[in-house]
């Protein structure tokens, strides 16, 4: 498979570090997208959404949304438990992060962070910083005596959260008064050999 | 199972309306998130996350997230065919709708709406009412030719994006320009029995 993506984008990381941990064989081919690289007719042709990640796995199968992506390369693996009631557990945070974490946490530090926007801290959109930091207390109140999101193991919601909760301090927000974020961050990073 | 939600709302919706397809039993808890009602401290105990739909299964499990909700109750039914790619090509759709839909077509809906905000249509967030626009045509291109977004048959995608695709006049936006995206929403409403 191919995997259209940036590296220094969370969600597209996701795929690589599920790829990786999975030892999937892929291609990584970077995209720019702050130079229209998600933008061209050909790209529009795999992903009529623009958006990466985008995976090609050939014979004109092509599929977007981060979260879809490593769901479907995790079936029948241990970062998606057979269990169709731990699944909609996992189903249940990879939807919020989407919703609740991605467009505020990964939005501020594309707004902040050099290679993208680089703007100050203090022109943050203050409803996002807000739902944040919100997002951010929620995950640290569910961690607490908990190694992972989901059951005893890392799962591909620990994968989809961790992608931009560690980078989190990069769009502004603090994570010293969230001692059961950091805890699992460094386990999810240990899992998958981030460092 | 209880289901706590809103009748006015898409995505509590979409989970009565699964229910429904299927047959499955359920009672419907009203919640006035207008009056506060996800803000309590018992629904918090429910979902910290605030939000609705949320569902009690009994025996403490408690599931939210509308799109991980109706994967959850759809699995094994037709609603959500058993290959993985397809269901691969499902779940891309209902990131895509909460990701790149609702935060703009229902979130004009939101602000539009009497029962809700109730503020005029000139004074919708202007980024929203261009990304949904988007959104719109990129599903009637997509629906060019197909009678359903994903295969041949209703899915829960379909159940997924109609729930507000078919409220968008409420948000200001208009579909006589799309007339695959109506064709669809009038067979989407036939296989649901919504009329």
């Amino acid at each position: 498979m191919k995997i259209y993506g940036d590296l220094g984008s969370g969600n597209c990381l996701k795929v690589k570090w599920t790829a990786d941990k999975l030892g999937l064989p892929y291609t990584w081919v970077p995209v720019d997208i702050m130079k229209g690289g998600a933008r061209t007719t050909e790209f529009a042709a795999m992903n009529p959404a623009l958006q990466t990640p985008t995976v090609d796995f050939g014979g004109g199968k092509y599929l977007a949304q981060s979260n879809a992506i490593i769901r479907y390369l995790a079936r029948g693996s241990a970062l998606l438990p057979d269990d169709a009631w731990t699944q909609a557990k996992v189903d249940e945070w990879l939807f919020w992060e989407q919703y609740s974490h991605e467009p505020n946490v990964a939005t501020c530090r594309f707004h902040m962070h050099p290679n993208y926007l680089g703007k100050p801290k203090e022109t943050r959109d203050p409803g996002k910083v807000e739902r944040g930091e919100k997002a951010l207390d929620l995950m640290d109140k569910h961690l607490a005596g908990r190694a992972f999101l989901v059951g005893d193991t890392l799962t591909i919601a620990d994968i989809a959260l961790v992608a931009y909760t560690r980078l989190a301090h990069e769009g502004g927000f603090e994570l010293s008064s969230r001692p059961n974020v950091r805890k699992w961050i460094a386990a999810s990073e240990q899992h998958l050999n981030l460092n």
